[in-house]
């Protein structure tokens, strides 16, 4: 483990040398999480993380037992030393570390305006970087978006829980032991958190019954509704091993469906089949999503949200794929992403299918077996 | 329900008018929530915010249907309109509504530092505030920092429901139902969202047993191991009715102790006293902090987080109540703040007392029966 952390930080201080960035700043607090502290220390949460040219990475956790548990860095200094407060960690460690002046030193990308202001005062006679396009940020957010092998490794592992939950839901959903939306939500997170290798489920789990299903994302994500039943259900989850998560959706149609819902389900795995096709290297992931609206668009339907995302340590990140103008993403072997067309209607409710997708060299491997259940 | 959102937005509008500006932007989205949205408008949920000075509440949901059951606004524009794009949505809306040019325009003060200069690009000839101290984002926080009636309502409800569920989990623990970290979570994830009342738990519940409880913030939040048995286990939750989340913890102390162990329950339980007692309006709430961590440093021990902070929305908001130079919050009237005096030691495990407290006019009101429970 401590020898893939420091490969990621050495790929990252190639990128810092060539672009003349001394110090990268990342942050993971509440209200601004970034799972790169994770993906470069080993540490999962709360801390203040500095990797700098030289190769050093030093780590600022708020709970200094869990680092020592958990962190691969070379320096562990408790927050506390610093009032835990971030422009103050970065200010005083840079004078320990001995960074010459002028240096340029980047700070997160989502660093608020006005705390952006203060780094910049505090770090004066420094050239305080904040950026998204071109800068160390976007850099890592397109490292990790391509995936290492132990990475793959945890979302195939990921992968192989979320399709035996899959079935045994399928199967208790049909025995009536999961009856309402609560009972299918409860029993991921419990099998997710009594796994031995599954740390829990990977975000909220979205479980609609037919009276919700309408929505793209139900609030509050489950009731205590009936789940199953005659209608279209939804159920949007994930399992998390080792910090990484899939992200699967299935929907359940059960008893006799109309015709306009008849309609959603087979536009909705027409749509599947044309993107998945283009799921490919080399290929913009913004066709894959035209391949879907344009299935859509011709039965008079749109979709309302993306067609796909990166997964990874979050449940959403690069690469986007949508039919937007500004989206350049490509997709790239070893990215690993979903494939989510969906329909809603607010009276017939709606219909999703989701799978986790592995970009291959020549192609792409559908890793998870999500479907549309007809019960 | 209109008529509350309406006063609250009247009261911000009075600001805005005393405070010459225009159009208040709030917004909330995956990696940057903000309840505000919720204070201001029932819709829960990602969405963009748009109050003027003029008194007109426009909404950008991102989930149209949602918004059609929830918001209670006077105009819905589906965000879709704008690309989804928070800046494109801003600069068309403040178009469409006549916003004069000059007038000054405050957006949201988590704002990206590279997401604020596209927000002044394309706010060409406006005057663009993003500011934390002093501004309208400041202003709001310490609006949802005194709760109105209709709010201290919602969190005596989710009080109530949180001392009804302690009471069944000690029966539970004590007969031996509950028997891991993963059952307490559950038991209460299934008890709240089954309640009529309840949405949810109001955050991810920390349950940890003797092994884990030396953690500030366990991780994972609950995992497979033993929790109750011999020593000192954790159990940190709350309860959510109508987005008003509870916040309490429990500690469960079992078999016989160690010296250490009992030292530890003893200055938590005295520093919680002491502090209580200057839970009261006109009080610096740094004031109280320095109550407890007087106790503490007496006995050479400190407390590695802060004693408390408001709920409400959030599970963390106004007012701050820790023992730093610049925490200049003051206890005030209908303030509902949580007391939360804790140790951790690597090898004994840690032991947190936290109960929620309403500010009165004369003192305060302990909402929740928290307690340190002996088996």
């Amino acid at each position: 483990m401590q020898m893939i952390h420091q490969k990621r930080r050495a790929d990252l201080v190639t990128w810092m040398a060539r672009n003349s960035v001394s110090v990268v700043v990342i942050e993971d607090t509440e209200g601004r999480r970034d799972p790169a502290l994770r993906y470069f220390s080993g540490h999962p949460c709360d801390a203040l993380l500095l990797i700098t040219v030289t190769g050093h990475a030093v780590l600022c956790p708020w709970d200094n037992n869990l680092a020592e548990q958990r962190a691969q860095v070379d320096v562990i200094v408790p927050y506390s030393e610093f009032g835990r407060h971030p422009v103050t960690a970065v200010q005083l460690l840079t004078e320990r570390i001995g960074v010459p002046p002028q240096s340029r030193i980047e700070i997160p990308s989502q660093t608020p305006y006005p705390l952006f202001l203060t780094y910049v005062e505090a770090l004066f006679g420094y050239n305080v970087l904040c950026r998204k396009d071109g800068g160390a940020h976007e850099e890592i957010e397109r490292m990790r978006s391509i995936k290492d092998l132990l990475e793959i490794e945890h979302i195939e592992k990921a992968a192989a829980i979320t399709d035996t939950l899959i079935d045994q839901l399928e199967k208790q959903v049909r025995s009536g032991k999961i009856k309402t939306e609560i009972d299918a939500a409860l029993f991921l997170e419990r099998s997710a958190r009594e796994h031995p290798l599954a740390e829990r489920c990977g975000f909220e789990t979205l479980a609609a019954g037919p009276s919700r299903s309408c929505f793209i994302h139900p609030f509050p994500s489950c009731t205590a509704s009936p789940f199953g039943t005659e209608g279209l259900s939804i159920l949007d989850f994930g399992i998390m091993v080792e910090g990484y998560t899939s992200d699967v959706t299935l929907t359940i149609a059960a008893g006799k469906l109309t015709t306009a819902q008849e309609k959603m389900i087979s536009l909705v795995e027409k749509a599947y089949k044309a993107s998945l096709g283009l799921y490919k290297p080399g290929i913009a992931t913004k066709e894959a999503s035209a391949a879907c609206d344009e299935v859509f668009r011709k039965a008079k339907k749109s979709m309302p949200h993306a067609l796909g995302h990166g997964i990874g340590l979050e449940p959403h990140e690069g690469p986007a794929i949508r039919n937007r103008e500004d989206n350049q993403w490509v997709f790239e072997p070893n990215m690993v992403v979903t494939l989510e067309p969906g329909l809603y209607d607010a009276v017939h409710g709606g219909c999703r299918l989701e799978n986790d997708i592995l970009i291959t060299e020549k192609g792409n491997r559908v890793l998870t077996k999500s479907r549309i259940i007809r019960l």
